[in-house]
């Protein structure tokens, strides 16, 4: 009789380390909510749209009630903006639930799943939660090296974990690409496309995976509402891919995962045109400010595609932390990235101007007292 | 190289029968949506509490935010209500969530989980969705069978689920009972005790499941907030375990599984302590106007302790299913049970005297023309 609780790999996860949360900062560190500056978890700086809260309001008579299992108006909504059927439609309780039911749906203990060195902590967390055999293909520049990561994907691998932009570094993997590598892959491999921060690039790097979608049956496309739409607090994110993976994932996911208002609010911000301007303007405008002070700084960054710049802060592996330490004391909190194997550097979101000024004078501080 | 994509065990899963929405209804049968009662999924007719309606619109300012992931205030009003450390609590999205995290933290494919006939669909589900072995323990007049269950653990079990109030039938198991089970289950064996009805129970049936958790290290108590507490919309449920139960649920939870407003709004519905009560009135009351008319109409029930009715509305295995598509077409939505083997059944919320009178009614009209 074993001793402990558990699978072997269950006892091996190392669980996700989330953004402190304001409340918590000014517990620990006995600062006033109102003055910290939190720029750590790549939220919309304007929060939730106008739009989204009148949708809520609307919704929320009706919250005694169970949310609607097929989101049948939120997939109505999605299917007609993408130009699939809604029947190709998974959502999920934020894009994290998408990716941990693509792992459960199309992979099982002891075979493969395929991601890059410096990507989204949750592919590693969904492989090590199911027991799978992590394939890490080392990074080229910060970002996926597609050509690796193909020969990478042995006769066990069942999924490859693409982020574009990719998250905590920003970099970008351009349109035709991704396209050359999806012809390549093995037709049996699924690939997950995971789009979170697909709503900031800029227009001439946009390109079409729902179209994608429709060529490859093992290309399944992740979104998120919870960055460029700003409903993080809600849950919401959905997937786009052929019936036969939709099938299964629908077969793994709980019934009830996106809650009412959720579903609601995503239905508004998804129409919202004037909310995503005016944040991709924000957003574009805080990049220049960041990069322009940690130029002047003689920081190194990694040219962004998000809403957040990575960038490093010491030479020593003990730098991040030590200036993330120094920020928080001075009540902004970013994220530091020593889980990801990247110790000196930080992750800055972009927020409104003031918030980033504040950041770049606490960062000068603190870089000075370090 | 398979053609399939997905494990086995993934592509056998029946997905999850959801209550039909009162707008798939309208739309299928031509209805008007205000015209249609729903008793179809335990939820309470009442709605939300005010309370928590306060509470959410205080709270959605933030919804642009990502939630805390520690759910710190949630969690210190349970530690509080129910005596135990903080950390000895876990969130989820609905009391599903819970049940799913139970079975992947502790249960790997092939080995065992204990359940009852005629229990909650979830049970069967989440061992599926892990390629899990069903441990199915035939129910003795519809609820659990303890002994039974105690006897079917082998030594590749590692999980049993027990509903108390059990969900469809509405059995209910006395304290004494568990208890006496708790202290012969096997010490590495996990008792996963669903007590998702729990606040419907007369005070002279309660029992202090929290105080056995102290007592038991392989109990882990779940409690939801989607029934009496009328927030089934929002999606929030929890679980009390020790620490050694609790540390791997939260391995392999989604930091962000509960969004912000369920936390925000959990936290009232707890301390509203006049909604409950009213919940309970309105409950001991509707539950005596179905049985009555039961008894007048001469359908066996199953006694129920929870805020529904299993009733049977005929002998044929065709049964339930012609009353249901009877009762749909007046725009009276109920639960058939065939997927639970009860092919004659129907399960029946409880509503408001008013709900309850129209289900009574139409329901004498189905059996007429069935």
């Amino acid at each position: 009789m074993s001793k402990e609780f558990g699978p072997d790999y269950v006892r091996a996860i190392a669980p996700y380390q989330a953004g402190k949360p304001i409340s918590e900062v000014a517990r620990e560190f006995g600062l006033d909510e109102a003055n910290i500056v939190k720029l750590a978890s790549n939220e919309n700086p304007f929060g939730v749209p106008d739009s989204a809260k009148d949708a809520m309001a609307a919704a929320a008579a009706e919250l005694g009630r169970y949310p609607d299992a097929n989101g049948f108006e939120l997939k109505a909504a999605l299917s007609k903006r993408y130009d699939v059927p809604a029947d190709w439609i998974t959502l999920g309780n934020g894009s994290n639930d998408i990716l941990e039911l693509a792992a459960k749906a199309f992979v099982q203990r002891s075979e493969g799943i395929v991601y890059a060195q410096y990507s989204f902590a949750v592919y590693a967390l969904a492989t090590q939660g199911l027991g799978a055999r992590h394939i890490v293909v080392p990074a080229k520049d910060y970002g996926h090296d597609l050509d690796a990561m193909l020969a990478a994907i042995d006769g066990e691998t069942k999924l490859v974990f693409i982020a574009n932009p990719n998250n905590p570094t920003g970099t970008f993997i351009p349109g035709p690409q991704i396209e050359a590598f999806l012809k390549k892959v093995p037709a049996n491999v699924v690939v997950v496309l995971d789009e979170a921060y697909n709503e900031y690039l800029k227009p001439e790097d946009q390109y079409d995976s729902a179209a994608w979608v429709k060529q490859y049956p093992n290309l399944l496309v992740s979104r998120t509402f919870s960055k460029a739409y700003g409903l993080a607090g809600l849950r919401v994110g959905f997937s786009i891919a052929q019936p036969k993976l939709t099938d299964l994932m629908n077969r793994v996911r709980q019934p009830f995962n996106v809650n009412s208002l959720a579903q609601a609010a995503a239905i508004a911000a998804l129409n919202d045109a004037a909310f995503l301007e005016k944040g991709a303007r924000n957003n574009a405008a805080g990049y220049e400010q960041f990069v322009e002070a940690f130029e002047q700084m003689n920081l190194e960054y990694v040219p962004s595609y998000g809403n957040f710049v990575l960038v490093k802060v010491g030479e020593d592996p003990q730098a991040g932390a030590r200036v993330n330490l120094a920020l928080l004391k001075q009540g902004v909190i970013v994220r530091p990235v020593g889980n990801y194997g990247l110790p000196e550097w930080l992750r800055i979101s972009i927020g409104l101007p003031q918030e980033n000024a504040v950041l770049i004078a606490a960062l000068q501080k603190a870089l000075g007292e370090a």
